[in-house]
């Protein structure tokens, strides 16, 4: 990013980008949402966009670090006072679809960094996976839960729920609204315990 | 696809477009890989790529096909003979890894296809889950794994083995050649025997 906005209106301004460049992108795809669009559907100066961005791609990164700062945000707050490493999984498995579920549009856009900015969502699923990996082992060393590669067990939890995101959520958000979390629950305890 | 070749010249610079965009959709990224690039790196002419192609949407449906049919035959030959869903899944996966290794551009322009033919994308992953929890659900019945949704636990097979993939052969093929298939192989069993 250029900068960050110094004023409330200067705020409130980059806050109509954002929301703007989510939905645009969300609906047109990121190829084809132009800065035109964003900030037309922003209701704000073409020229505005450049003092915040220097140009799409750097938006697209602070997308993805909107999508990694709020995400892991919504999950620590929702797991906080849950004791024991499964239980935590548990109740972190549900608050990442509960956020997707409310940020869909956002989700999208991760899935577009991948190929429009790859090593901005390598980060992201580095850092998440090295947060993610370090927990796992402390629970492993109190005993809470299987001895195994906490590396591995990082990548195969973050794979499974992002493949069930996209089956349940962006696939088929019509037919099933139900997520099916005792199936969840059921798996986590398989994959922990044993 | 227009048509398919009908002689054995035809077949063979077909089958140099094919290699050509493969190569040049993995190097330059499918937004930048124009039919002039892909068809002088083929040392065959700007107007046969249109003989068998719409344009370059309708390759990219047929690159994803090629994936979907030339992985799903490899696995399946891999697993002949072998006994037992949860020694097949072993096998499978170390197959699916084997394949993704071999063919990595491949792998590259399937994560393309999620954003430039997101109906693509999703059939083929439609069409290997619904084959994969067929399979699972006959295991369960005959009580060689935990009877549990098999749908779910296609995906959860499904998005392990592909965050894998990402994680030791897009992101890091230098530093880990070897996959670590012991660890595969534990958590197969955790996930599909208790």
């Amino acid at each position: 990013m250029n900068l960050y906005p110094k004023t409330k209106k200067g705020q409130e301004k980059f806050n109509k980008i954002i929301k703007s460049s989510i939905e645009t992108i969300a609906k047109l795809g990121y190829s084809n949402a132009s800065v035109g669009e964003i900030t037309r559907n922003a209701g704000v100066s073409y020229g505005l966009f450049y003092l915040y961005f220097k140009d799409k791609d750097d938006l697209l990164e602070e997308l993805v670090k909107k999508y990694n700062h709020e995400m892991r945000k919504y999950i620590h707050d929702s797991i906080n006072g849950i004791e024991g490493r499964i239980n935590i999984e548990k109740r972190g498995f549900r608050a990442f679809i509960e956020w997707v579920k409310k940020n869909t549009h956002l989700f999208k856009i991760l899935l577009e960094a991948e190929i429009h900015r790859p090593e901005t969502y390598k980060w992201h699923y580095r850092m998440l996976g090295d947060h993610y990996a370090k927990y796992l082992k402390d629970a492993m060393k109190k005993g809470e839960i299987k001895d195994r590669d906490p590396d591995i067990l990082a990548y195969t939890l973050m794979g499974t729920a992002d493949f069930l995101a996209r089956r349940f959520i962006l696939w088929d958000n019509d037919s099933k609204s139900d997520f099916p979390f005792n199936e969840i629950d059921s798996l986590i305890e398989s994959i922990m315990k044993n």
